[in-house]
């Protein structure tokens, strides 16, 4: 794949995005676009595209900057007019499959990024509010300049979420980096304080070319995934001398 | 002065303060110290303190990141219990000078930074949403990056004033760039379009040390006054590999 781009292809669907930088929630400037030969009602097609993005493409950051351009299209010519091509909950399924993929790419492949990282905020009162304290977390400097040193840094990324504008409380907090396989996982924080665990291993977590981080806020029981990656020397040099 | 540190004389006061990083609005990784002689009333201390941080240290973001564990202290030993000594105008006038010295060295001596940028929101509705335009413009990545490039990138920062929240309209706005010492002052963007300003006159504006942003929103009469740095490798290297 070549850099801010990505495509896949999946039953009667398939999608091709490019992205890169100034990627934050609310999409960016990026070009997504899904093309199906399904028939689907111009209704139908136009919220089920409102779901796929607020899935995908409104969970991602890159640097946390928003572009006013940003186009992503449901593209369908209707030649398979017949209930297997389009159903109510399927489509939306490999649909929403496609877009998160492509989602990823970007955020993969966003400037200068040399760390994949998957946010989970787990343990909120609702989804919006796990969005919230996600998007505090992708989109600090201290945190993404911490990954990309290689450093597990809780601190820093608990430190985000208590600015996050949600009245969270740290006693209640734990953190949990893992292997993107799930075979590895460390608990750093819980309780108000660090756990006592291995520094060596934190370290091996969290200098793979991607890693989950899970942060359990004890407040509820919503979830939200967020996409994002780190904050690097290359995003500086890419940025720093292009006129957009 | 060394590296985020900053102290100030004036009349019967004196302040003393260092930052560096995690520096934005409601303060930062920072501890400020303001002292008198004079004898003040505890209440109106307090209250006097509240007023001169609104409009100093407050006013500053580094990085977009806060801390948990800033402190600004104004301590009074009441040793010159006199009206000269203790004006109710004139105390909160000189304090609140020293304040935005040492908020503004902070920021001179921010992680990182070659570019010191005085960021001024006029034509706003009210104060509120100068400083929330102004805030999104401040921790903008693209809009920080581009100054470290010494690239006059109007387009970045009508941009981020345009994710800000607020809504603004292109139309009604213009930026300008102007000098520290207010001699050279050229009109960006006026009226939804770029003016046809000289390249190399904007160019040599960025460039320098210090740069004055005037961003008219059209919107009213209020305005804030933020006070920002660009975001340089060296914020990277600084803080990729440094535990906090």
């Amino acid at each position: 794949m070549v850099a801010g781009k990505g495509q896949e292809y999946r039953r009667n669907l398939a999608g091709i995005a490019k992205g890169a930088g100034m990627i934050a929630p609310n999409m960016a400037t990026m070009l997504g676009l899904l093309a199906t030969d399904a028939y689907v009602e111009p209704n139908e097609i136009h919220n089920t595209l409102k779901r796929i993005a607020d899935r995908s493409f409104n969970r991602i950051v890159v640097d946390g900057d928003m572009s006013t351009n940003d186009t992503l299209l449901l593209l369908a010519n209707g030649d398979k007019y017949d209930i297997d091509a389009y159903h109510p909950v399927a489509f939306p399924f490999h649909a929403t499959y496609i877009a998160e993929k492509l989602a990823r790419d970007i955020v993969r492949d966003g400037e200068g990024a040399t760390k994949f990282i998957t946010l989970r905020i787990d343990g909120a009162p609702d989804n919006e509010t796990a969005r919230q304290i996600g998007n505090a977390i992708a989109t600090s400097p201290l945190v993404k300049t911490a990954f990309y040193g290689g450093d597990a840094n809780w601190g820093r990324i608990i430190a985000a979420a208590g600015r996050s504008g949600v009245a969270v409380d740290p006693a209640k907090m734990s953190l949990t980096f893992q292997s993107d396989d799930g075979k590895d996982a460390l608990k750093l924080f819980e309780g108000g304080v660090p756990t006592q665990y291995d520094e060596s291993a934190a370290t091996a977590l969290v200098k793979a070319d991607s890693v989950t981080v899970i942060l359990d806020c004890g407040m509820g029981s919503e979830s939200a995934t967020i996409w994002t990656c780190d904050l690097s020397h290359d995003y500086i040099s890419i940025n720093g001398h292009y006129r957009s």
